[in-house]
Parts: structure tokens; C-alpha cells; sequence
């Protein structure tokens, strides 16, 4: 499976019911799936690893309209994001908060917000 | 004129168009006004002033949607926040980025913030 397939492939998942105690993805999975997602960084908020890109709009109303997609989207699958909406941008971060950490509906949540963003200035 | 009135007046205001150059608020006047938003705090971030304050909500979409009554507010004044939109609350930030520091208008659109914000956990 090619990149773009598996990144479709990635962004078509249901993100599965998430409680404390289950696991986070080690460093091998979190590697295999970062190139499916290759705009998102790994960064480091409060002890914890948290996926993170900005979007970038022509305006703030551009902006604004892609925090309530990508909210609609978190709403559906029942897994949520922080999303920072300014002027022309959006910073969307993904993490499990249960876990304290990274789950793979992290990585797919992520590729989901990619295939909403198709029409932003990244 | 009481706080109540002074606080209603303020949000009832409209926001003036600011260039660079536009004065900032002096202290006095910061200090005369801030009385008027009891619920927000001064912080500093990248050497400039913000007035910030933090909504609870009961679920993510009751912030998606505070969210959203800000951010159409800001349009109708010209006038951005930034918008932190989590599960259960949002963090709203005004400043003004043409003179890097706070207007009358953050205070103006920080009343008018509280007023949406009615029914609302804070």
C-alpha cells in the first residue's frame, strides 16, 4: 500500500472507544504512521506527546469555518482536539487525554482533518 | 454610573478602527476599565498584553458553539480573538496586533464576550 492509500486508508477509520489503561502507541507504530500524516508534528504539552499542525486561511472566517468542520468531525467519532482558530489560522492538536499520551485515533483523526482541510492555504 | 451599567454600556459599544499607531491603553485607563470585566485577567505572551478568560461548558459542543457566537461577533466588529476551543471550555484572548497591546476595543469585545456567554459555566 502506497502512502496516499494508506493515508486514505487511515482517515476512513472509526476511532475506537478509548479508556484509561489502553495502550499508547509505542515508538515503532507512532514511526510507521507519521509518514501517513505528514504535515503533523509530534510535540511535547505538559509532559505529553501531542500530534500538531496549523492550517492556514485566507481570513478569519476561513478559520473559523474549519474549526467547526474539524469539530463536527470530532463530534461524529466522539474523540475531541484543541483548536486554536485566529486570524487566518487554525492549530489543531490531537491527543488522548485518558492515556496521557498518543493513540493511533490520534493518527486518525489527524488524517481526517487533512482531508477536511483540501482547500486551505497550508 | 455603577459597574452593571458600565459593563453593559461597554459591550453596547463598537469597535473604532485601529491602525498601527492608534494609542494604547495607559494604565489608568486599563485600570479604570478592567473593574468593568471582572472575569478577565491581564497575561502577558510574546512581551504584549492580553486580556484573557476561560468558559466552561458542559461538553465539547457547547464550546464549539461559544466558540462560534464569539467568532461571529469578531467579524461583525472587525475586530479577532484567538479561541482556544477544548472539550468543556473555551479560552478566549483579545488584543490588538497593530500596536502589539491592548485598545479599547479588547475591552469593548471582552464585555461583549461576557454577554454571550450567559448560560454558559464560568
Amino acid at each position: 500500500m502506497d502512502e496516499e492509500t494508506g493515508t486514505a486508508a487511515l482517515a476512513a477509520e472509526r476511532c475506537v472507544a478509548c479508556r484509561p489503561g489502553a495502550p499508547r502507541l509505542g515508538e515503532e507504530e507512532l514511526a510507521a504512521l507519521l509518514p501517513l500524516i505528514p504535515g503533523w508534528a509530534v510535540i511535547e504539552r505538559n509532559g505529553a506527546p501531542r500530534l500538531r499542525r496549523e492550517f492556514r486561511f485566507p481570513d478569519f472566517a476561513g478559520a473559523l469555518a474549519f474549526t467547526v468542520r474539524v469539530g463536527e468531525a470530532a463530534e461524529a467519532d466522539g474523540h475531541h482536539p484543541a483548536l486554536l482558530t485566529e486570524w487566518g489560522k487554525v492549530t489543531v492538536s490531537w491527543w488522548t487525554h485518558a492515556i496521557g499520551g498518543l493513540h493511533r485515533n490520534d493518527v486518525v483523526m489527524a488524517a481526517k482533518t487533512d482531508a477536511l482541510s483540501a482547500g486551505s492555504r497550508q
